[in-house]
């Protein structure tokens, strides 16, 4: 439940260009869903699968389709062509999310004296920022955010709790990095030498992020050897993802968490990674690619469309594949069967 | 090997319900495995596996079996049913983990005057603590824990080190939360532009876990967009796991490292999920479900039992399966065979 | 891009045992990629396919083959056999990590007056440091680290952010363990009681690391029920694994990222474990071990080779069924053709 300032239902329905039927003064200060809501909360109902709560709920106000208005249980509905868009509308123009006051220096931060940091910036409680940071207008560190030599974040980013930023890394405008997030740590390369133990190749490339570039909790961006593992712009990465040295990610793609990116491999832009998915490394996947949950990609996909599997192919080919195999006793079976009836043929001859 | 109060046999075999056979004022003060245990050192002894380290302990007493007492290479031993379970009751009856003091408060943690903590609670070094957070009695923040505003925890919860929480969580009574967990972060949710670029919905719902649940370490359990992601009492989730926003796991579930649970799904209760295991959204499991290891679960699980596969089945159906698939190219041959044989009768006809 | 100090072509020639073609006194500050360089910079070309790459390159020196040199674009190039040998050789003359300085002492570190640290190692900011803790010298603790009671780190390893270590642990020569890595969190040990809850066992063994480990960036590994959970000499773990409690890690084993093992499992030495490989418990790997991307280990690995699947099985088995099982649809199609024949021949008769 969203607590909002006081409206009027009138003057919600005004804001999302909707008709309201019944009482237009009625005061809403909350924006619920149907089984939480109660007196002065706004919710939605846009499915008919949730029919039952609609009937029950104890909201003030609903966002309805007309054909809905009638049967609503409150004194007054806002009608809207999509219900559902229209709540989440109403939460983007009502959310205020709560941040540390515009150019806060907690006393617990250590703060290098090289680093740059917009008055605007608030650095909270026991972050680190080191030699030659550079932080942007409004940028928020939370909370014990570790900063590296060198770390460059733009205007309007939220970093927060617990992050770890190494040395370099790149930081666009309007990016958020959700808490426990390790970006630019070592990339994972070695020699391998004659008794088959590792000598490290020192990483001393870079991570860079777009801008609007979004990172779930406890994800690792690994920096690249020599050069940079790039983020574009709008990217959205959720929980527990990595992304390995001299990746590139394209511009609006999405990676649903638990997915692995190995080495040096490209994504295109405006692809979609469902969860858990791992992709080879030194591969590319073209533009408008989608990926089904657990799918593990070991050559480069050069034609946009679904694919799953492991291997991975067209997502239409698996399914046929999957049926047919949920079939391989009865084929086995089968060709019992027909072995011996052409045994019988062959011994009537 | 745990380090106990000094206790003698007797005293041991009184506590355990065992009976001594040997010497009972053999004086213990460390309980450990059969290999590393030394003079001083109580072990357990009840798997024929073992048998080579039994007869070469150092131990000076042994939880054994009947029927192995006398073949005993110490001095004295305790003669019980299950020495296993009762070397893990001798553990939980001797262990006391090692706490901050009750009522520390760190020099270096940073507590908002408006947060309400119970006077028993610690509060470790370089903590963060926000406005308006409420503590209950005898919880532990270990260190560097941050606590966005209005976080609840109840009495008895231990929280470690680099945990990160935020704001509205409701934690119960008696949990535990492992190092560098990440509990209401934003779930992963956008609205697709008509360009496949991503505009962000608000997540503002909040993270509620009931009484004795425990979280392994770096997991990752995201607040709900609008309600609550719910983990009910009892749960044990394991490391690296990822719970996505709105969903609900029921009570005494266990889930292994790694798993992976989509956005909205309702978990049943003493559901045991193994390691790597990946749910899809929108879906259910029921009651006392069983999903093996990396099994990619992608419709609901309406009967109980026990499931794998990719996509999931029951899991007898599965293993007939790959015993089957192992067959495939072999079948294949078959297949060619049959076909020249059939060829054959066909043009002696 | 890695910057250096100032050497000429001439003295970076002697330094890798190769012979300048062209100016030998070019005075080189960077070492860069190929797309990247520019004057100054010394780069690589050993791959024909970054030819384009290599006719285009800003750099003032590269490292070649010997049949490149005459086509190089730049003023000098030096000739090896191995190009990217070289310049990785170089690069690993060239790295000077940055560190705190030999000796420092944050101001907002918490440090118990009973740990033993050695005088040239380096606590930086926020770092908390148990009782009894034992650092040898030149060890490294970056920021935020939290060292649990009795945590002992032996010469030259480096621990970066947000890393936490529990009670006991151990930790050898120049490891190194990136940033929000969790060392020693309690192993995922339950008795089930007959309503199938919970009742915790208490992990009461630690973690051993030997030296010149290297461990990724969000890596989870438990201590131990009762033992030791040990990772031996020269094992390198990447981002996002996790190590069960009283696993055994051989020496000189490599494990992508996402890997997860369950507990008592053994790895032998020199493994090559890839990406998102699950592991099952109470197993064992042989020596020299390599398991392809995504596999699950269901069962224990006796000889040495190249595995895959799930469950796993020996690559080259994996590959063939993998081929057959895309013709499982025509397979299917044949078979009932093969049905209709029989039946054809059947009424003939």
């Amino acid at each position: 439940m969203l607590q909002i300032a006081p409206k009027t239902v009138s003057d919600l329905a005004a804001a999302l260009g909707g008709q309201v039927r019944g009482r237009d003064d009625v005061v809403i200060s909350s924006i619920a869903a149907l089984s939480v809501a109660s007196t002065g909360s706004i919710s939605f109902y846009g499915s008919d699968n949730f029919r039952t709560q609609f009937l029950a709920t104890q909201a003030s106000c609903l966002l309805v389709r007309d054909a809905d208005a009638d049967a609503a249980p409150c004194a007054s509905v806002i009608v809207v062509e999509n219900p559902y868009q229209s709540c989440i509308s109403l939460i983007q123009h009502c959310y205020v999310p709560s941040k540390l006051s515009p150019g806060y220096r907690s006393s617990s931060a250590s703060i290098d004296p090289t680093a740059i940091i917009h008055e605007s910036a608030a650095i909270g409680p026991g972050c680190v920022v080191g030699r030659e940071c550079s932080i942007g207008e409004n940028v928020e560190l939370v909370a014990n955010v570790v900063l590296y030599p060198r770390t460059t974040i733009a205007g309007g980013t939220t970093v927060h709790a617990n992050v770890t930023i190494y040395q370099d890394t790149v930081i666009g405008e309007h990016c958020i990095i959700h808490a426990g997030s390790v970006v630019g740590a070592d990339g994972f390369g070695y020699v391998e030498l004659s008794d088959k133990s590792y000598q490290k190749i020192p990483q001393v490339g870079n991570v860079v992020l777009g801008s609007y570039v979004e990172i779930g909790a406890n994800v690792t961006i690994d920096r690249a050897a020599l050069e940079s593992t790039v983020i574009e712009d709008g990217v959205k990465i959720d929980n527990l993802v990595q992304i390995a040295h001299g990746v590139r990610v394209g511009e609006n793609t999405g990676i649903a968490a638990q997915v692995g990116i190995a080495g040096s491999t490209v994504i295109g832009k405006r692809n979609r990674l469902a969860g858990q998915v791992g992709i080879a490394g030194h591969t590319t996947t073209t533009d408008d690619v989608v990926v089904m949950g657990q799918t593990g990609v070991t050559k480069s996909i050069e034609v946009p469309g679904v694919y799953s599997g492991n291997p991975a192919q067209p997502h239409m080919i698996q399914l046929r594949q999957d049926v047919a195999l949920k079939d391989i006793v009865s084929i086995q079976q089968k060709l019992n069967e027909l072995s011996l009836a052409i045994k019988a043929l062959e011994s009537k001859d």
